[in-house]
């Protein structure tokens, strides 16, 4: 059933008390403890108390407002107790995408809030509340605070400025193709999460190339990316939604060049 | 000649000024021209009208207060015409220390101011006025607004936190060498330049290895890291004022464990 035009804006609106009711759970963790907290008798694991409480607000303000909605959320997993009554509707929430930029005191995680309309994120919103940026998205257009997004132009490879979480991200065919492609970029930058998908709906970056990525860290930034003109799928062109492979470019040509490219590498 | 209390607060003072006017020199091209320019005939340079429009600035406002001090800056190298008169002080200037930070719209950028007394940076500042970031140091402390800045206790690798801005920043031998420290840390993160810095005299980043850097990629950041009580020198354990190799740590302990690490890799 399509969402008409008073629910979307209604969402969107609890979309933002969302993002706020996160960022009042995870900025008094940020650089807290700095100087003192090197400790973890297990090694090292990124999720935080700021994750975990942030989640949980998120999720009690969801099931107050909306009970029969789904929430989809990377601590607690999905939760369908009473969702899916005639309205098929998803949160799909990561309350700190980002965790070891978080970690290292990098103001480039986000809070990161979709909501799914049963066939695809309908609704994007990415939140980094200590440079006060609020990323927006929807089918049809895309804002951060009072400033309409979109990409830039960019036909080639050889012209595009690219981002990418970490090589470490790749299985080592992957790492291969990815090698093969960033190899060639005019501009290749590591670090980033989901600020460089923001980034790249500003028209700053022409390509982000990613894998092993969950649904939750990828569903908000699909309409963010979509609505400032550009195009996110899995590298084989593939729906997104579900995680995996991701090849998000601003223009629609350089999406087409890294497609064949990626696809072009051995496959072991 | 040293210098006496009164004449470093007032040195200190000016380098806020100065901080102010590169911030108003180069904010307004932070992010502007997103979705249009990409369109280089020559090939990548990553020297903006910011970056020359700042390191103006500033030269100016010295030779206008302190004709007789020395400028050494990024974009036109040094200037010498009155300097060293009885003084012996030099400024050392980079206006836009992370220049692809810059163009990609990642706040990680940073204006570095140092004051160097003629053996060494007595005074660093690192200005980020997207984020309105402010790290100063001296030889006694360092502090980022009204917070004092202590680096970590972390006397092992397989504890730390280790940040470099690129892995393309080392030659062969020097990525060898790079890479076998690396692949034992606890968390390595690419990307960041002098936020990096900042972010183990905060006490939240273990270690930054770096190679390649220019006096006035670093210079600012000495202060900064043994005010806060870190340590900094080349990866030989030489002075790192004039540039090159550059290991920055939190604890001496980690420092002199990295320093034999990355001296005992083979050399060619």
């Amino acid at each position: 059933m399509p969402i008409d035009a008073t629910e979307f804006d209604e969402y969107l609106q609890f979309a933002n008390e969302l993002a706020d009711a996160a960022a009042g759970a995870i900025l008094p963790h940020f650089r807290a403890g700095s100087g003192a907290e090197n400790k973890s008798a297990h090694g090292f694991d990124p999720v935080t108390a700021a994750d975990r409480g942030a989640e949980r607000v998120m999720r009690a303000l969801i099931r107050a407002r909306y009970p029969h909605h789904c929430i989809l959320g990377e601590e607690e997993g999905k939760e369908e107790s009473q969702c899916g009554r005639g309205e098929g509707l998803t949160w799909v929430l990561d309350p700190i995408d980002g965790t070891r930029a978080f970690l290292l005191g990098l103001p480039l995680w986000g809070t990161l809030i979709a909501l799914n309309d049963g066939t695809r994120p309908v609704l994007g919103l990415m939140n980094q509340p200590f440079t006060r940026e609020r990323f927006v998205g929807t089918a049809h257009c895309a804002w951060n605070g009072g400033h309409v997004l979109h990409t830039r132009p960019c036909a080639q490879l050889a012209d595009a400025h690219v981002m990418c979480t970490s090589p470490d991200i790749f299985d080592p065919i992957q790492r291969a193709a990815f090698d093969a492609v960033a190899g060639r970029a005019r501009l290749l930058r590591y670090g980033g999460d989901c600020y460089a998908y923001c980034m790249l709906a500003s028209g700053l970056v022409d390509a982000v190339i990613e894998a092993g990525l969950q649904p939750w860290d990828v569903q908000a930034l699909v309409p963010i990316i979509e609505g400032a003109g550009g195009v996110i799928t899995a590298w084989d062109g593939g729906d997104v939604q579900h995680g995996g492979t991701v090849l998000a470019c601003g223009d629609r040509r350089l999406h087409a060049q890294l497609m064949d490219e990626l696809r072009a590498q051995p496959r072991g």
